[in-house]
């Protein structure tokens, strides 16, 4: 891709801890949104509409950056269409890969050299390894940062959280109940750290038949709605289910840019709109 | 439920480490067959189909356990039409809900008081509590105990394949590349940690539309297979997408006890007799 080899010279030493929360500070400082996607529960296509909100943002002329921290299942550069290793300098900074003119991506996956190994990270480690992949990325400026974060409530979304001061969460769901237990534990876990809610998004919603155009709900409906009622929280707006989306997503060319996404890329469109409203 | 207040007296005191492996012991050596059901991906029917593995298991006359060791979703005792909090006895074994003659069921859900509460674990206090919540359990005498695993490569699923010694992994996955990445993943982890690969399971399959019979791919087809021959893992089969699987376990009366489940509970009786034979 365009991402160019740094000519910068380092010491090539360990940053120290102090060293690593002046990079921190100075990353984020550049950055004028910073939008966490959460979900409660695994599977409800999150990693998709990280993906598909990144490629719109940049779409609609905003710089955009989509880092992904998914020690376990880091899945944004297989989405995005973004391959190979990331360059590093020899400063220890790591440069994202360019996405068209507005997208940079970061993903936990561009630093894997066997994707198929599986990282057994210990608690304490992932922490570490969090904080110091939000703060060794050279962003520069961007109007937007999408960051994709592992699903649940335990130590990784809370690194997260805690790592990106002035981010706010977006949360995605499906509309079945044993998805919304999970989301009102999402909701309670970003009170708990104080992480503003933007909003709540229901994904995988109706689906129409291609063949007679009925339309089935495959995982229930109004969930989401409901929920984000009950809890309190602004409802952005329901993403039809659409196999072209899972298709899209497994071969890196996201629907949102394919310029032919029918009901799908048109209700993401109202959801990106109300997002940038309330930021 | 059936669960009866033990009159066992106990000094109430923590059990020392020595006392908890000793209880580790005993409950494990009267179990016959150990299975952890585990993903790679959250979201793909992981904790539905270990609940109706049970269930089908249970119905041809087994004697079985589900245990649901998820920490931030646990979702088992909901899908299984458990309520209530759990029984402990005055010394601190937890005495499992039963379902029907055969089911004993234990979930992380039936000792919060508060569903909606996000538990925000760090990494080494979960590894302790889920040791823990595995030793004290009082099973009894069981030919099969069912564990629901927590999705992915991190502590949690560490910790139940260290603590279940001689237990065997089942892996669940859906048909698309994104699931099958982390399924590749969830292999090495099993081959990394020495545990035995009963097989794996592709679920979410062909989905037959009620209105018109079309048959949809809704998240690709045949991933599952392609990855258990090139992985060099036993392929166990496919069940098909079934809205009502998603809307029975929503409703605690999993579809495999209902005696109604059409194609789904067809293919799910051919996997649970597979896995039988390979035990």
């Amino acid at each position: 891709m365009n991402a160019k080899q740094s000519e910068d010279s380092g010491c090539g030493s360990q940053a120290t801890a102090g060293a690593q929360d002046d990079n921190l500070d100075k990353t984020l400082s550049k950055i004028t949104n910073k939008l966490i996607v959460m979900s409660g529960k695994g599977g409800v296509g999150k990693s998709s509409f990280a993906t598909n909100l990144a490629v719109t943002l940049a779409a609609k002329g905003f710089s955009t950056g989509l880092l992904d921290v998914d020690l376990h299942g880091p899945s944004i550069a297989g989405m995005a269409g973004v391959t190979g290793l990331l360059d590093v300098t020899r400063d220890q900074q790591v440069i994202p890969k360019t996405v068209g003119d507005r997208l940079k991506v970061v993903s936990m996956q561009s630093l894997m050299r066997d994707p198929d190994q599986a990282v057994i990270w210990r608690g304490p480690a992932k922490t570490g390894i969090i904080r110091q992949f939000i703060a060794d990325v050279r962003w520069e400026s961007l109007d937007f940062l999408v960051v994709d974060s592992p699903p649940g409530t335990g130590d990784e979304p809370l690194s997260v959280a805690q790592t990106i001061s002035g981010a706010k969460a977006l949360i995605v769901t499906t509309p079945q109940d044993v998805a919304l237990a999970d989301v009102r534990k999402s909701i309670s876990f970003c009170r708990t750290v104080n992480l503003e809610i933007v909003g709540l998004v229901e994904n995988m919603g109706p689906f129409a038949c291609p063949c007679c155009g009925e339309t089935v709900e495959l995982f229930k409906s109004r969930g989401g709605r409901v929920t984000a009622e009950t809890m309190n929280v602004p409802f952005l707006g329901t993403l039809p289910f659409d196999p072209q989306v899972v298709k899209a997503c497994d071969e890196g060319a996201p629907i949102a840019a394919s310029g032919n996404g029918g009901a799908f890329v048109e209700a993401l469109d109202e959801v990106v709109q109300a997002v940038v409203g309330r930021m």
